[in-house]
C-alpha cells in the first residue's frame, strides 16, 4: 500500500540548461519548481522524460535532483525519475535521490537489448530493495523500448513491498481499465499520456503525470478539481480547451516544446540537449497561438 | 448534417442460422430484433460485423436485411451494414437496403488489395450517390484491413451530402478527440469499440454501436442514461460492471461469443458460420459466469 | 509428398475485363495464358490475388477458371487460386476447379473476424478433404488479414495428405529458412514476394509465384535458369535488372500495374475492378520507362 | 569513397567482465580479439551492441577501446562502436577511439525522445566532423529505437565526406537491395542481421558484421569465401549448417548467448551486465548441442 497516497497533478519540470556552457541551470530549475508548487500542483517529478534525465551525466543528474528536491522543500511530495540502462546505475541514482530527500522514485527500465520478464523484474526489485522510499514502476514503450503489461506491473506491486504505484504512458486506455480491474480498484495508478488526461481520470487514475503545468497550470488543476467533484460538463469543457496544447507538446517532444513554451512565457529554460534541437520558428509560432488561445478564448471539445 | 440525429445505443443483432440447413433463421432474427427494440435501444443495426454480413451470400443478405427492417417496423431507426470488397457489390446492397426501408447504411470498405485514399473516396462516394438515405462511414482496421484517418473521414462528411455520420472502431480514443476537434464538435460520431464505451461518450460520441444489448440491454442503456444526465459516479459504476463482459465478447469475436451467450440466455441463435467455430466449453463456462455476475452481483471498476 | 513436383516460374495472369460491360473477357484471358505458356513458364496460376479472384462473383469466377484451364490445355500444370471468406465458398470453388481440370488449388484463408489456429486448420482441411487434387496453403498477411507461421504451415502439410505445398508471401525471408529447416529441406515451398525472388531461390524455394511474366517473361525465366545452374553472377545481374519492375508492380498493386503494363505492351486487359482504379498517367509513364529500360539497357544491382 | 575498403567478416567481440568485481577484463578481451584475428577475420569491431557498449561507463568504455585496438595491433582494421544518447557523448567517444588508433567508428544514434531526420543528420554530422577517420552509419531499429531509411543513410554518405559506409540490421533484406540501387552499387554496405548472412551477400553486402566468429570462426569465413568465389552450392551448405546457431544467438540476445557459448568453448568471458542475466541452464544445454552439431555433423538447409 502507498503511504504517500499521491492524488492529483504530478508536475514534470524541464531541466533548464545554461545558454553559456550547456550545464544544468540550477537557479532556473529552482525557480520553475517553485512556480509549480506555488501554482498548486500536488507533487513534483524532476528528472522524468521531460527533464531529459537520460541525457544527463552523473554529476549533472545529482545536481538537478538536489536542486529540485531543495526547491520543493517538502511542500508537496517529490518523485524523482530514474531511467537507466544498467541496474547498477539505476540503484545508484535511486540511493542518491533518497539521500537527497525524495519521497519516491519513478523507475523506467530502458532497454537496449530486449529484456525478458525475469530481467525486468530483477531490475525493478534491485532498485526497490536498495531504498526505503516508495517506488513507482513505469511503462512507456515509446521511450523505453520495452512494453510492460498491466499483469506484470500489478505483479510487481503485489510482490515487492515498496513498489506501490504504477505509471502508464502507452496511450492505450484499456491498459488503465485493466490495472483497475486487476487490483480491484485498489492500486493507485497514474496516467502519463497527456491527450488521455480526462478519460484516464474517468478510468480511475489517481493522478496525471504532466509537463503541461510548466506552461498552463490553471486549466490543468481545474480539470482535476472538476473530475474529483463529479462536474463532468466542466471537466469536458476544460479538457477540450487544453487538448490542442497537450497534443502539440506530445507530438513535438516534451523537452523541445515545453522549453520553447517557457521562452514564450518569459521564463526561458534554454534549449534541449543535442541531438534534440530547439523548436523551429514555424512551430514556435503555432505554440504561441495555442497558448494565446488557451489564455483567452475557450475552444471547447464539443458544443 | 444528419437528419436522423441518432443518439444513444445502436444495437447489433447477430444473424441466427438454422441448425438444420445453416440458412438464415428469419424467425429468430425477427424475435431478437424485437427484443432489442422492446428493451429500449435507440437504433438497430443488422448485418454489421456482428451479423456476419461478410459471410452471407446475396440472397441470404437480402433476406436478413428485409427481416430485420420489417421487425423493427419503424419503431426506431434501422442502420444496415455494408461490407463489400467491390464497389458494385456495395452499391447493390445499399440500394437494396434503401428499398427495404432502412434509414441509413453503414459502409465499411473491405480491403484485399490495399486501397489508396482516392480509391476509398470513390468507393464511399459511389455508394452514397446510389441512395437517398444517409450514410455512416466506418473505420475498423482490424476487420477491414484498411485504416481511415479522422481527417479522411471528416473530409468525406464535408464533401458528400448524405455522408453524415462516422463510426470509429480502431480502439484509439484519440481518434475520437480528433473527430470532435476537426468538426468543431458538430459531427455525430459513433463508437464501435466496446471496451471504450464510457470514455467514448465522455469524448463526445453521439452513440455506442454494440452487440452487448443482445445479452444485457439494461446496464448498456443505464450507462447511456447516466452519461447523458451527467451522473459520472453512476456511469463509472455501471461501466465497471459491464466491462468484463465487453472485454470477453470482443476478445472472443462478437458473432462467436454473442451466439454462445444467446444460447445461455435461452434464446439460441445457432452457431457462427465456418471457418468461425462455436465457443468452446471452457469459454462458454466463463461467459456464463460473467453473465451471472452481471445479473446479480456488481463488480465496480474502482472503489 | 507432392506428385506435381512444381519447380520454377509459376505465372499469375490478370483477369481481363471487357471495357464495354466490365465482365470477364475470356478471349483476352485465354490469349494471355497462351502467351505465358508459350514463353516457357513452368505452371500457370489463374485467379490468384493478381487475378482479382476476391472481386469476382461466382459465375465470373467459374468462367475465368474454365477459360484459364482450357487455355493451358495440359501443357503445364494449372494451380487455381481460392480466396474465400467462408469455408463453404472455398470448398465449392475448389471442387469446381478440380472438375474444370486444375492440377492443384492454392488456398488463402481470408480473415474478417480474426481466425484462431483451430479455425484455420479446419478451413484448410475442409477444402483439402473436398478434392482429390493437391493443395498449396498460402500465407499472405497483407491481403488475407491473417498471418500463418512456418510451424503452422508445415504442420498442415504433415497432417493432411493432399496438402503438399506452401506459398510464402509475407516478405520475411527468414520464414523461408524456417520452412526449409522444419521440413529438413523436403517441403516444396514457393515464394510469392517478387522483390525477394533471388534470395528466396537461394533459400531453397522450389518456385517463384509471380505476375511479372505477363510483362517480361524472358528475364524471369533467365533468373530461374541461372539459379538452377549455379551461375550466381548471372543470377545477380538479371535480378538487378528486374528488381525495379518487381518493386514497382508490388508497390502499386499487382492487378493495377500489370493491367497498365499489358496496355503498354499492346495487349490490353482492361482496368481493375472498382474500388481499384487504373494506374494514373504519371505512374504509367514510370512503368513505360521501366519496361523500356528492362528491354534495352541493363541496370545491374551492383557493379 | 571508403579508403578502408572493408570486405568480408567484421567480427564483434563481447566485452568480458571480471567475475570478481564486474569490471572490464582486459586480459580476456585482448585474448578474444587475438583469437579472432588469428582465425582470419577481416576486421574487428569492439564495443558494438555485442560488446555491451551502451552499458559501460566512460572509464570502462575507454579501457575496452584501448585494449581492443591494442590487441588488434594493426593486423586488420578496427571499427569501434559508438551508441550514445547525446551528441556530446558520441563526439567524445569517437575522438577517443581515433586517438586510440581505431580505423573507423560505427555510429548508432540511440533514441530516447524520438529524433526527426534533421536531428539524426546533425548527430551523425557532428560525430563525423569531430574525427578524421571514416564513419559507418548504422540502422538498427530494435536496439536504437529509431529506423533510418536507405534514402536517409545514402544521403548522409553523399553529403559528408568521411561518412563512407552503412550497416543495416533491420532484418529487411529489401533495405539492402535499396542501398545497392540508390548508390548504383558503389556504396559499401554491411549486413548486421546474422540470419540473413547469405542472402545479404547475394544482395551485394560488402561485409557481414557478426559475433558468430567468437564461437565458430571457420564456417563463417568459409561462407564468405564460397560467396566471393561464386560457389553457391557450398555457400548454401555452410549457411544451412550455421543458421541454427545464428538464429539462437540472435533470439537470445548476443551478449547473453555469446558469453554462454564462450564458457562452453572453454574461454569464459564472464556474464552480461544486469539487467541482462546469464543464459539459463536449459538454453545453455541447447547452445551446447548446437555447437556440437556444428563442429561435427553438418545439417544442411536443404537437400
Amino acid at each position: 500500500m502507498s503511504k504517500l497516497a499521491l492524488d492529483g497533478v504530478i508536475a514534470y519540470p524541464v531541466t533548464p540548461f545554461d545558454p553559456a556552457d550547456g550545464g544544468v541551470d540550477t537557479v532556473r530549475l529552482a525557480a520553475l519548481v517553485d512556480r509549480l508548487v506555488d501554482a498548486g500542483v500536488h507533487a513534483v517529478a524532476p528528472l522524468g522524460s521531460t527533464g531529459e534525465s537520460a541525457y544527463l551525466d552523473d554529476a549533472e543528474w545529482r545536481t538537478a535532483a538536489e536542486t529540485a528536491v531543495g526547491a520543493v522543500a517538502g511542500r508537496v511530495p517529490t518523485v524523482v525519475g530514474i531511467a537507466e540502462l544498467t541496474t547498477r546505475g539505476a540503484v545508484e541514482r535511486a540511493r542518491f535521490a533518497e539521500r537527497a530527500g525524495a519521497d519516491a522514485v519513478m523507475v523506467l527500465p530502458l532497454s537496449y537489448w530486449r529484456l525478458d520478464e525475469r530481467e525486468v523484474t530483477r531490475h525493478f526489485t534491485a532498485v526497490a530493495d536498495a531504498v526505503g522510499i516508495e517506488v513507482m514502476v513505469y511503462n512507456n514503450p515509446a521511450t523505453a523500448g520495452i512494453d510492460l503489461s498491466p499483469e506484470q506491473l500489478v505483479g510487481l506491486v503485489e510482490s515487492v513491498e515498496n513498489i506501490t504505484m504504477v505509471k502508464e504512458s502507452s496511450g492505450d486506455l484499456q491498459r488503465m481499465h485493466r490495472l483497475a480491474q486487476l487490483s480491484g480498484g485498489e492500486l493507485p495508478f497514474y496516467n502519463g499520456s497527456n491527450p488521455l488526461a480526462l478519460p484516464a481520470f474517468v478510468a480511475g487514475a489517481a493522478g496525471w503525470c504532466t509537463a503541461a503545468p510548466c506552461l498552463a497550470p490553471e486549466p490543468v488543476l481545474t480539470l482535476h478539481r472538476a473530475v474529483r467533484s463529479g462536474e463532468l460538463a466542466t471537466a469536458r469543457e476544460v479538457f477540450g480547451r487544453l487538448l490542442p496544447l497537450l497534443q502539440f507538446i506530445v507530438s513535438g517532444g516534451l523537452p523541445t516544446t515545453v522549453k520553447a513554451g517557457l521562452a514564450l512565457r518569459g521564463t526561458p529554460a534554454g534549449t534541449p540537449r543535442p541531438p534534440l534541437l530547439p523548436l523551429d520558428g514555424a512551430r514556435s509560432g503555432q505554440l504561441a497561438a495555442l497558448l494565446r488561445e488557451l489564455d483567452g478564448h475557450p475552444a471547447p471539445l464539443a458544443a
